[in-house]
């Protein structure tokens, strides 16, 4: 099998958008590409052939979920997340870092009946996290060390050095902290994936995750450091925790300038169908998101540069597809109103016809913009899109 | 396209199974058959094409459902079922009878305040029934005229003669009034259903409805009347509504004997695994019932002519397919840890990989049952099967 490298093809001339291919163990990722993210090893409601012929070529499963249920000793037996959900294209896993700070301590905070904080939930040193599964209250540690043995168990293509993801908002004196030891776990996660390589294979890449919240000095900082580092690539983290679209572009503008050319670039939690043209345009190669899969089981579904809510009264008698310039499963075969009754009278198929549809309409506007790229009109596609979709 | 009818094909000698094809407008039935039912014009979580490849050629859809949700004017747009639900296989739906003694009936009845009973919110007359809507409480009347005007609509290849479906327990004289009833509604569904069938095409069949409870000389008594009408085929009503199997097992050695041989049987609401060796020695064609696809979405699954709990511990680990000798899609790609994984975090892909696997374990064994009824081994592989599994 292909050890893992990237290979720029094409730039835009007007923006920082660029094509390229991420060539890993598990076949090839076309870039720029939108990840879908499959939390629990599976994303919510498709099996592998539908997320394949979506157009899928790479998705998520989150580190965190793994260990709680059904945790890496069940997945070891298989070999890996490939065969344990019978998915054998690229797949890219967290360090677990988002889902410990978030999850962990959200939940039990709540029944925390002493008035304590989340700092008696979630305990952080330099030594790593210690927190309570949102499942069943047991308590788990996790490290630089153990997230990057998790991750080899998982046998993803692409894994992602483990961070203190800094919350949004913040102070700067904390955001400061929260980067330095991002830094400190940057190095001992290097450490650990370069011990754990020698004895695995084949290569499973890692990246590099840079914090620094929304403080321009920090930012450059983190990307300056991380990027001095031997990594495959890098993440940026810290984004899509609270802080406004303004505020993630403004992180992306100081951020981008200094990661390397030759390595790939993935943006962590963020791919809302509004921002895609605006982080492609800074040069992102891969990117995250729950929000198609997301608003496609709360009935929303993306049709000709719109959201429709398909619950709406006004598809009910609807014979037409949701798109009609889609040709995925749910649009060549299924009709609004069928999916808005499913939707009614909560039938499963539902969820997952239009999971299918908000999917296949986002691997198709990327499939576009990868050739638009290529032919040079990625700007002028990207100025009709937007002004297009201001329009409606 | 070909109109209604039925072909017996082979016989077997120790019992009174038989092999034949219904021919419908929509395609050729093999009989003996299960029928899944998919309620609410859906088969809880599969698409056609997972239907189809279980082997399924004909499902049940439950026109008190239709006609609530999505509504038949929203059916006629699309010109039926088939279209609205892309399912070009036959289909059959009911009188709306069933649903409408118990669902209309038991919802609101818990919501009266006054201590009424059931009667103030389901009314019976001779003309018909009025009852509430189990969604919103809006009152609707079913009678045989307009029931047979919704299947119509509806365009399943096989209706259903509107019956008053005699409840359990029930005493003789209530099961006599009700089985009166169901022989006046039936005369009048036929009317009905005759004068519609002048004026639209293809032909869709109607069978004629049995009632009479667990009496012996009611059963006959309405088996008697009921194949003297022109009907195309027969069902039999008033089974699975709690009584026992042993009950159910008497009726049809009552009622099975009086039925023409040329026409087919249709057995209303059963079809338990544990059931269908025995209603096939009764000569039953086509049987519907919920209970694979029901248990599949409760983590139970058939293997190997038992059983198995998916969520039990035991599996969390357990790389083996669900039955190693079923080849469905969930088999052939999945294990019984992954799916134990999926229920365990309550993921909507579980209840879909294990409806696919029940029904289609249902349909290979009811495949088996045609080849052995062929072949004249029938009675060998009943008294194995029931052997084997009652030692399990």
């Amino acid at each position: 099998m292909n050890a893992f490298s990237f290979d720029c093809l094409h730039r835009d001339t007007k923006t920082n958008a660029r094509t390229g291919v991420i060539h890993t163990p598990h076949g090839d990722i076309e870039t720029p590409a939108f990840v879908p993210v499959g939390t629990q090893a599976t994303v919510k409601s498709l099996d592998f052939d539908e997320i394949s012929s979506s157009g899928t070529n790479l998705f998520f499963v989150n580190t965190y979920h793994m260990v709680l249920r059904p945790g890496t000793d069940v997945i070891q037996r298989f070999g890996g997340l490939h065969s344990f959900m019978h998915w054998d294209k690229p797949l890219i896993t967290d360090s677990g870092g988002f889902q410990v700070f978030s999850l962990g301590a959200k939940r039990f905070a709540r029944k925390n009946e002493k008035g304590e904080g989340e700092a008696s939930l979630v305990r952080i040193t330099d030594d790593g996290v210690t927190f309570k599964s949102h499942w069943d209250g047991v308590e788990y540690v996790f490290t630089p060390e153990n997230s990057m043995e998790y991750q080899w168990i998982l046998g993803a293509d692409v894994h992602i050095a483990f961070d203190d993801c800094t919350p949004y908002p913040v102070t700067k004196k904390q955001a400061e902290k929260s980067m330095i030891r991002t830094h400190l776990w940057a190095k001992r996660s290097l450490d650990a994936h370069t011990k754990l390589s020698v004895t695995r294979n084949p290569y499973q890449a890692l990246y590099g995750s840079i914090q620094g919240s929304v403080f321009e000095d920090l930012r450059k900082e983190s990307a300056q450091c991380i990027t001095k580092l031997p990594f495959d690539g890098f993440a940026i983290g810290g984004v899509a925790v609270g802080e406004s679209k303004l505020e993630m572009e403004q992180v992306l503008s100081w951020v981008m300038p200094i990661l390397p050319d030759n390595r790939p670039r993935h943006l962590l939690g963020v791919g809302e169908i509004d921002d895609i043209f605006t982080l492609i345009s800074y040069g992102i190669d891969t990117f995250d998101c729950v929000q198609p899969t997301r608003l496609a089981r709360m009935g929303i579904v993306f049709a000709d540069k719109r959201e429709l809510d398909i619950t709406n009264k006004e598809f009910d008698g609807d014979t037409k597809p949701i798109d009609d310039a889609c040709s995925c499963l749910t649009c060549k075969n299924y009709s609004r109103a069928y999916i808005h009754h499913l939707f009614r009278v909560r039938e499963l198929l539902g969820y997952r016809l239009a999971t299918i549809h908000n999917l296949s309409y986002i691997q198709n506007l990327i499939f576009k913009i990868r050739q638009a790229i290529r032919d040079g009109s990625f700007f002028k596609m990207k100025s009709e899109w937007l002004e297009q979709k201001n329009r409606v």
